[in-house]
């Protein structure tokens, strides 16, 4: 795969917010270095999990420069870029690329629905030639079940023939594998990312460079697993293991359910601010979640702990 | 009706963009001139017919500050202020209020789909108290077959009862007649704009306020016979010929056909700029369009000949 930042296991991380529901820099930049500690092999920062689209473009771009001032490796950074408004999303990647940013992720401009591939494509490229960078990598990011406004294999074809040293890969969460699967297999070479850890395996069989889920913000050290043994023969142990956690968790709505997950695992009550329309996951629901994963064996380190074993490989 | 600062034919104005797809602001400006002298009794500025969504903020306000600076009356208009992200939408609606217009025009947050109504109802309260201002009068934009989230019948009632001198309004352009019906039925005094003029006296007869119509661009002297005429007894007649107009123009991509027509009635090709996703409408069907606007008898005034008048009018 030429071109390609990425490989393995991304994580779209979750945003903190302060009660005044203002993005918490501290506590973002502080779990961005926490999912790297637990080996994230790069991070997704504004995705749809990380409540992106209810930020302004100024808010995202403080956030980013949060994270590569407080020593984040830009190179391992992926934020997401698209926006209804040209304009909004040539801002957001031109100061990605400034920062050093591995890649993009790219929304198509999901208002207006019924766009032509067409539209589609003078989008994308009025976009490429605005941002008029070299060091430009772009991943499309596909979730027609949100977005509404897909991205068909003969729009990907197409950019990838006008760009093809700039669109390089594709996040995939249609949750449909025959989609993945095509992907796969009509652009071999592509950077294409499985939006669940539930294709996984078979992305990785396939060809495809990964996953970039939600849940890695939970879950990324199980994971990397299936990443990391995943031309071993006892893998289907490991992806089984890890898409039950998926499906235990994906069963609630899936941001609140997140944040209410690392409130509790890093016993940081603050990590329930949700910016509306989301809601709080209710009391219940969650004591029930918590319960079923327990039920599972799942675990996740505690903070402390691991915040302790960075120092101490810090000081050896 | 208590609050009402609009009543009538109020157009979604068209944006003009210039060959670099930046924000036409002379034509702009007297394009909304224009309107206001066929009769437009309000300017929604920055609706979907707008392309808003394809606009960033920044590129809206200087819009706005553009229109207000040239003597376009304040209080005639009602721009679009929803977003995604509940601090973009603040800082439009604030920059509406300090400019002084008669309201503002609110999407629901559109991006994150399957939002609950207790979701919506945090959004608006948050956006409401943030502005903090008792001069905001607040219509919701109702548009399911684009935004995709719905303001449902339980949240418009918990939100007037939240913010009775705030939300004083609707624009229903869910094309579904019973739903504009059964807000008219459950909220006396509210002001509830038609998002088509097929709907006109069946919302004016329910004690609805009007519509905000995107046809109003090029039909608003027409459409308005309507709202003033209809309780005398050949209105349906009227009514049978704007909705034939309607329908004729709906069957086309409905942004491109109206850009095409200013173009064409204006005789003003610059009109037909268009910002992706969106495309231009193919000649042949311009052609065929105007062939049947032809044969209904629709004609515009030409635009010297409406300037000729205004400027007799100034004189005189």
């Amino acid at each position: 795969m030429k071109n390609q930042a990425f490989r393995g296991v991304l994580v779209p991380v979750l945003t903190p917010f302060t009660k005044q529901l203002a993005p918490d820099t501290e506590r973002f930049v502080s779990f961005c270095q926490w999912l790297l500690a637990q080996g994230a092999d790069g991070l997704a920062v504004f995705g749809t999990t990380s409540e992106a689209n209810s930020m302004s473009p100024e808010e995202r771009m403080e956030l980013l420069d949060a994270l590569v001032a407080a020593g984040v490796p830009s190179e391992k950074l992926m934020p997401g870029t698209g926006a209804c408004a040209l304009t909004d999303s040539v801002k957001l990647i031109k100061h990605a690329v400034n920062k050093g940013c591995g890649g993009v992720l790219m929304l198509p401009p999901f208002y207006y629905k019924g766009a032509s591939d067409e539209g589609l494509f003078s989008f994308f490229s009025e976009v490429i030639q605005r941002t008029g960078s070299a060091r430009l990598r772009m991943y499309l990011y596909h979730i027609p079940p949100v977005a509404q406004v897909p991205f068909s294999l003969n729009l990907i074809e197409r950019l990838i023939k006008a760009y093809p040293e700039t669109v390089v890969g594709i996040k995939d969460s249609s949750g449909d594998w025959s989609n993945t699967d095509a992907i796969l297999k009509r652009f071999p070479g592509f950077g294409t990312f499985a939006g669940s850890e539930v294709f996984l395996l078979d992305t990785l069989k396939g060809g495809g460079a990964g996953c970039i889920t939600a849940t890695g913000n939970v879950n990324v050290a199980g994971i990397r697993k299936v990443y990391l043994d995943w031309q071993q023969p006892e893998v289907g142990k490991l992806q089984a293991d890890i898409s039950r956690i998926r499906k235990t968790i994906q069963a609630y709505p899936m941001v609140p359910a997140l944040k209410r997950m690392v409130a509790h695992f890093h016993q940081d009550a603050a990590w329930q601010q949700i910016r509306p329309p989301f809601e709080r996951l209710p009391d219940q629901q969650a004591e029930k979640l918590f319960a079923e994963l327990t039920q599972l064996g799942f675990s996740l380190p505690r903070r402390d702990a691991v915040d302790e074993r960075q120092a101490t490989s810090k000081r050896g």
